[in-house]
């Protein structure tokens, strides 16, 4: 149907974006599908953080107060894990921010974007490992270097995107994965002063989301 | 292609409804990709729940009458399960019901989903301390405390949804969180007099299907 | 837009099939987001199905040969996982088979298929009960009684979905359920000659994807 | 509605494929919701391999150089972690490739692709198993078994799969599955002379993207 010498017009208007197509001779792998495994797989790593936030087996607390302390004792799984949901919760954010109007991308994008979503399955090993250790500093660098190689490939897959829209919208997509970089660089800095801080330096994240509706949410009255 | 200066129309006619648009100069996100992490999220958070309720590892019953009494003690567990279960169920069904004929939404909107969400992701955490723990008031108050909040986060979603329907349907759909706020504030009150007996001011969540259907399930005949 | 007065027409033809609608002044609930949520339910639990198929921790094989026997002593976990993903597979499947062209359902058919997919996802649990106790026949009561109970609330779905095709379509969505419904008597029946044999009386429904075939899966030449 | 004497035309045109369809007095089952479960557990597969990649509980580093040294001691569950979720993406990369211009399948096609989805949520089991005892034979032979058993459905399905393009898509889409057969036997052929080396056979797919995207993956300038 479609042969490497006829190569068809890859545009929205293309009555079924769930097929693969070709074009110029390449294989283009439909965004539709990318989406899905996509989505699936940032759903359950965002569900199984909360796995590692649990009180022993053999936990039995006599009264009230001995299990508010108990679960008072959990607060350094708890951060871990609030900001490795913010990482991941943002990073989707960023995923459908970037998309351009292209339907369909090329093997090289797709390899990328497996190593991505690698790095995505290994949030949360790397989240119980400084939930645990928080207090080493080589646990905040296990962290911050995987978080910051999740925003270094994200930078290179947005660079690999096809049919980029180049107006305000590409300038604020590329404020988000440096941000998560520089928060990175600057937890690891951290941990050489005190590793009990360092994972503040990643919480800059949280401020994000506001920043980010304060400077692009509203609707401009021009 | 799209300019700050030229908003487009957002409608349901949009040809793309997967692609992020820009409205009055800010980004506007898709129903259609939010409607795929919620759901992703809610399908592991409902099967997760069921993870907690499990006999013990060491548990070698010698007979039948052993093993169903063994199973029996479980049912502790097996209320919240049920409990959880049904809140997930109602909040996915409230969602699929206020959303309005928008097809995007703003980042302010996004925000307040995403912190929703992470409520959500929270559930099999606080499941499994109210099914270990539900003598201990403060059991309770950590399960129907976070119920509670899941319901006021609903009712802030809401109110920043654009474009809702004001009728009938408009009218239901703000009755499903504040009876999820309600049965929490009850189960909190209970606690005070029995925690043993406090869940069932939320279990008041299962009739509330039936209630549904009583009012407004059945086409009018008028 | 829409007034309970003016109630539209519900038809494949609707050009937005992923919002809610209204028929005669009743909630109408979109298929497509109804299916999302179960196909992400039974992927998350058919994939889970296989967590407690595994070696103890302290097992520490000398050899292959201890190796081989270690995972042989694993199959009475194997074959309740292998059981419980084709009674999953054969229920999805099922589900596809008997949805109607009717692109929206009633409150009434959400309930009863929330109640359904709370039994999918208590499917894990069951499966590692018979898997740990098959030789107790309360094990296999528990277990057969869930699938029974699968099979009939999927009967009491079936009925209340709207406008099913009658046709062989029709004959051959109803044979599924009560194959399944069928075979878990069967399995409780021969638990009380000998619960150890009892699981085969739901092995019948290994056969059932071949008989089906055989059936009506290949093209008609008439 | 639709008869068997009355096959309806089945073809991309078609006004809404996610229901099912009738061709020639046989059902078919539309390809969106196969594509629904499908990615849906793949996504819980991939994500679910990470969860054996742990240290154990009672595992108390005294400085960030006994962290260091308890991380590098999971380096045996590393490379099967990352060879699975590399054999898993690449299959799920060839089930985006292979797929025909058909949206409805038969009984057939759907028995072995439900085979096919149940050794993909095995994967996580034989993974763990070759994570411990990489250094037995047996292991191996289970784990590339496993994989090789992939490979082999895989084809089957292939074949099966209606309207494939017969250009150099279709030559490629062949170059997958057997590419990971053939890794399979090397690692078993392997495990004879050393079972230490024998997973790097199978490393021989971390190689694959790269050389697909050498040989077919850039527009060809013709």
């Amino acid at each position: 149907m479609f042969s490497p010498n006829v190569p068809p017009v890859i545009s929205p208007s293309n009555p079924d974006p769930l097929v693969i197509c070709w074009a110029g001779g390449s294989i283009m792998y439909p965004k539709a599908r990318l989406d899905a495994l996509h989505d699936g797989i940032f759903s359950v790593a965002m569900t199984l953080l909360v796995l590692d936030v649990r009180l022993p087996e053999d936990f039995h607390p006599a009264d009230g107060g001995e299990l508010v302390r108990g679960l008072a004792k959990l607060w350094p799984k708890f951060l871990p894990y609030l900001l490795s949901f913010t990482v991941l919760g943002l990073r989707w954010i960023a995923n459908i921010q970037t998309r351009s109007r292209a339907e369909y991308f090329n093997r090289e994008y797709v390899n990328w974007w497996l190593v991505y979503l690698l790095l995505i399955t290994f949030v949360p090993f790397s989240t119980i490992v400084v939930g645990r250790y928080a207090a080493l500093a080589s646990a905040i660098w296990l962290y911050a270097g995987h978080t910051l190689l999740i925003a270094l490939i994200n930078l290179r897959i947005v660079a690999l995107t096809p049919e980029l829209e180049r107006d305000d919208h590409q300038r604020r997509r590329t404020t988000s994965a440096p941000f998560l970089g520089i928060s990175s660089l600057l937890a690891i800095g951290l941990s050489f002063a005190d590793p009990k801080i360092a994972l503040w330096g990643l919480a800059l994240n949280f401020a994000q989301p506001v920043i980010e509706r304060w400077r692009y949410g509203q609707p401009q009255t021009d």
